[in-house]
């Protein structure tokens, strides 16, 4: 993988759609800002895990709590691109973050004015082979970056996508993953134009570490301010859905940057989607005949005992004390 | 159809992929702009008959013709949204224009750095409800802009379309027009997204009006330098392909918008754009079974006499006398 | 066409999945058998407009009613070939025929135990070059025997399908016809092993020769049994959903058999089906650009006036005297 | 899995397109027969790896090289379902066995004249729920005989299907296995029409058991007729091919049925085949979400080491002493 000769922390944008999982990451990362080990450029929103207003406010509310409204926040697509008849999830609930109660409303007029996929395109252009993409939603906003300059990717330092699956197990769909499934013509749009070294996080790798509840809601605890607010989101999370685990799929990608010996297992493949499949609508491809070169990197297991460890350390809770 | 209180000329945006049929097109509005029938605001390039550079070069050269060099040209999408792999045509040639030769080459300098998109988007939010947008090309540029800004339908005064097929009869394929196949996912974002008045002049009403060529070749005909030049690309354009028939698509749908009068037949419908058919990928679709609601404007038989009639004025030609 | 040797009353085998339509054109053809001009050979029967043993039971009751038990019938695919999940229709009314009420239910144990798409194919090969085979309804049959045998249509003399559509408009769906629809990739695998002359008479044809309802029911009315019972069946056809004219498929097609001079317009096309669309599902395909070989002839008009003076004159009929 | 009261040697039914390891698979079979551990009533041909024809030369080949003659051959499909135009595979050399050559021609006359799947129809139903099916082949003879009737697999006993995927990993495409990918409509009616019980052996499970190519020539190696005979075709077929392990898919499900102690991990779900995915043609889907109810038991592991052990046992090769 290409190392760029600025050795500083990584400059990261991030695009997401909060989210109960995108809290915990973008949390997880101001405090890494904070400690100098990344930067956190911009927030770029997108329709997905809820609305695009909705993951604004959910944006906004993080960063007032970690008093950082100083990064600036972008609106970006208010619908996938083929689908404006497509509803927005309502698995995190209403509002993305598991309808929880809040003494005030978020300003959204700080929300900067430029369309995000436009924010975006700027921002790399400004700034060539220096910016880390995160991706935690949906491809929407990338896509019209790229689509908008054939040569957005030539610019791009590397990305990091939170997507996609690789032995054809989904989430959304019997055969997708819900990030890559609810856009799947922008995911193709992204993997078709990448141009820089580019890590996936599929669907398998995160569900084979999962949590056990109990850890997480007993020992993976303490009176921070971030474990309180995610805790308290987590529990009622848990109790919309049935849920039999924790995944937080979105906290993982963050380890991956920061900690990149969580990946135990990792190949590359080219990779694309599948537009046209009845069952396999947003499936991610492999070349597994390897007929055309490689454009990612797939992280194929990750260490889940390793992930426990460190977020056990990065919250300072020393369970056999 | 709406018509708003401005009634001084329309106000067009020309969004081209030139092509010897968009070439005839444009210096006929070119004129009209002259006469004061309408008045071009921009001219925005994409790919489809042409690469986007040599559709600046060409639309350069229509330009500096007609020495209209103060209209602004934009340099839009050099690939169809979801399609880096699939080349320009050369229906029409190696440059798009019949390949003629030419005593010097276009100056691509003086092609505007903004993307065509994005210039689109802005030209519209800055004349909300004033801009007749006039489509002879694959969709993506519209596309883009319209996944840029979920609104921008809204501002956009008016729609003509040349392009998809209301019979399932294509040109490119059995079942799709060229500019729809050439992006079909421009195509169906385009036609999901409209929220304003539009006409779409389809394949099978251009082919069941095309003209006799010896018409074109011996009787259409003066020393004018338009008619020359045309005459000198369509005859190029003639010997390269086996035509049987002269069908300016482009140029029909400009006389629509200068003689509605030619249009004689005319049925609104929902209209949208298959994506995943063998055979249909690209064709249009009507709501035959309307359960929809309508969303364009269908020019199903126009008046090739008339047409014919109107050519010969506008060329001040007069076979008879 | 190549017209056999024998020069007898052309020997049919209908397949069949009555449908008030359905109905009308065997009672008519059973007249015909009558005036030795056609025999029937074999009725078989498949799921389309009501299950197959509904379809049995309407066949049954139709025999009976012209004394003809004679005829062979035989039960045909109780499924679509891929589709076990798609119930019959019910357009036609529960049983098919309008949910008339009978003083006897017909006995199922006369149809013939052997499958009807064998039995199809047995007759063929024991016939060779001398059988027409009439298809009103979804062609599961005719690909089961032509998928047990690839040689299966060099020994047919010649086939009449009512289906598919020429113009990409539907009657089921947006774009396509029931009959084709119902069983896509049975209507393909049939036009794709075609080895004989056949002629279609597609969806938009009848559509556009479809007759004033008050004619029907004013003017082609007589106490003849035929009569009686079609205007029976064909009221409560009528009451049962909202029609606005009488559109009678399958009969149109047996007036082509019996009258070719109905036929105004017609042309020989390479076809397919679409299999993979969203919206184009069993729309059939014509090769409009003539890259394919013709396998049928499309009956593309038929002249509306000379078909209701022909049913006039059947049933004996002199409006003006 | 329901076991039936008959407690003899399984009476199998073997579907076959040989293909090397199809004649591996049926020598190996030929000698359990012997040995009273099965009983074989019938081989059905079809085309995949080879043509019909070819394969029903190859059988007769192995019938009389073990004298076994007495077996009934019949010719099935001689297409896949829908695919007239796609030609057989020549995978394993022009005769489907690697080229090798003959003394004599087999003499295609011995086959039965009867159909295959009609064959395969009447022998289901003249000896209900005591037959298991073997499925070395495209699934187009099975799904013809599902569709002649619909209650087909009530009366079968078992069935054994080697073929499809289970984790999105092609071996004929990226994402499809050979004898589901050659007739996925086919493949797709099989699954879906099932009513008994089912083992499929899919490819990545055959491919996680690919032996060593040494060890097989090596090792796995005597004198005996079959021994010798399977090891010339496939030392023919490895020069053919540049084959890096030694992958018997045929011979592995052949040792389920004989060793079903060699199945290590085996799990239930619903499947079905994507029809209508640009890449994903052919995919054996897994309902992963759990929504259907399960209709095959896929074999996830087999034990290669065990495997390697019972070849050795059965050809009397003591590799040790
Ligand atoms: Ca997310
Ligand atoms: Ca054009
Ligand atoms: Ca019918
Ligand atoms: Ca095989």
């Amino acid at each position: 993988m290409f190392i760029g000769v600025n050795m500083g922390p990584k400059r990261i944008v991030i695009d997401t759609d909060p989210g109960v999982d995108d809290a915990h990451a973008i949390l997880f990362l101001l405090d890494a800002d904070k400690l100098n080990m990344v930067k956190i450029e911009a927030i770029i929103v997108t329709k997905g895990n809820t609305t695009v207003e909705n993951g604004c406010r959910n944006v906004i509310r993080l960063l007032k709590m970690k008093n950082r409204m100083d990064i600036p926040i972008y609106k970006g697509a208010s619908y996938a691109l083929l689908s404006n008849e497509v509803a927005a999830s309502t698995y995190f609930g209403d509002d993305g973050m598991a309808d929880a109660e809040y003494d005030e409303e978020p300003d959204l007029s700080i929300v900067n004015k430029k369309p995000g996929s436009l924010a975006l395109l700027e921002l790399v252009e400004q700034n060539p082979h220096e910016l880390s993409l995160l991706c935690l939603a949906p491809l929407t906003n990338i896509a019209l970056a790229a689509g908008l300059n054939g040569d957005f990717f030539e610019n791009v330092k590397e990305v990091f996508i939170m997507g996609g699956n690789w032995r054809g197990q989904g989430n959304e769909t019997e055969c997708a993953e819900f990030n890559f499934h609810y856009d799947p013509e922008a995911a193709y749009m992204v993997l078709q134009k990448l141009r820089c070294p580019t890590t996936i996080l599929p669907n398998e790798t995160c569900m084979a570490a999962r949590i056990d509840t109990s850890w997480r809601f007993e020992t993976l605890i303490n009176d921070s301010i971030d474990l309180t607010f995610m805790t308290m989101l987590e529990r009622k999370f848990f109790k919309l859905r049935d849920i039999e685990a924790w995944t937080p799929y979105d906290l993982f990608s963050v380890l991956l940057i920061l900690y990149p010996e969580v990946v135990v297992r990792s190949a590359e493949y080219n990779v694309t989607v599948e537009l046209h499949g009845r069952f396999t609508r947003g499936q991610m491809i492999l070349d597994h005949l390897r007929n055309r070169t490689s454009n990612v990197n797939i992280v194929q297991r990750i260490d889940k005992e390793r992930v426990m460890q460190i977020l056990l350390n990065w919250y300072h809770i020393y369970p056999n004390e």
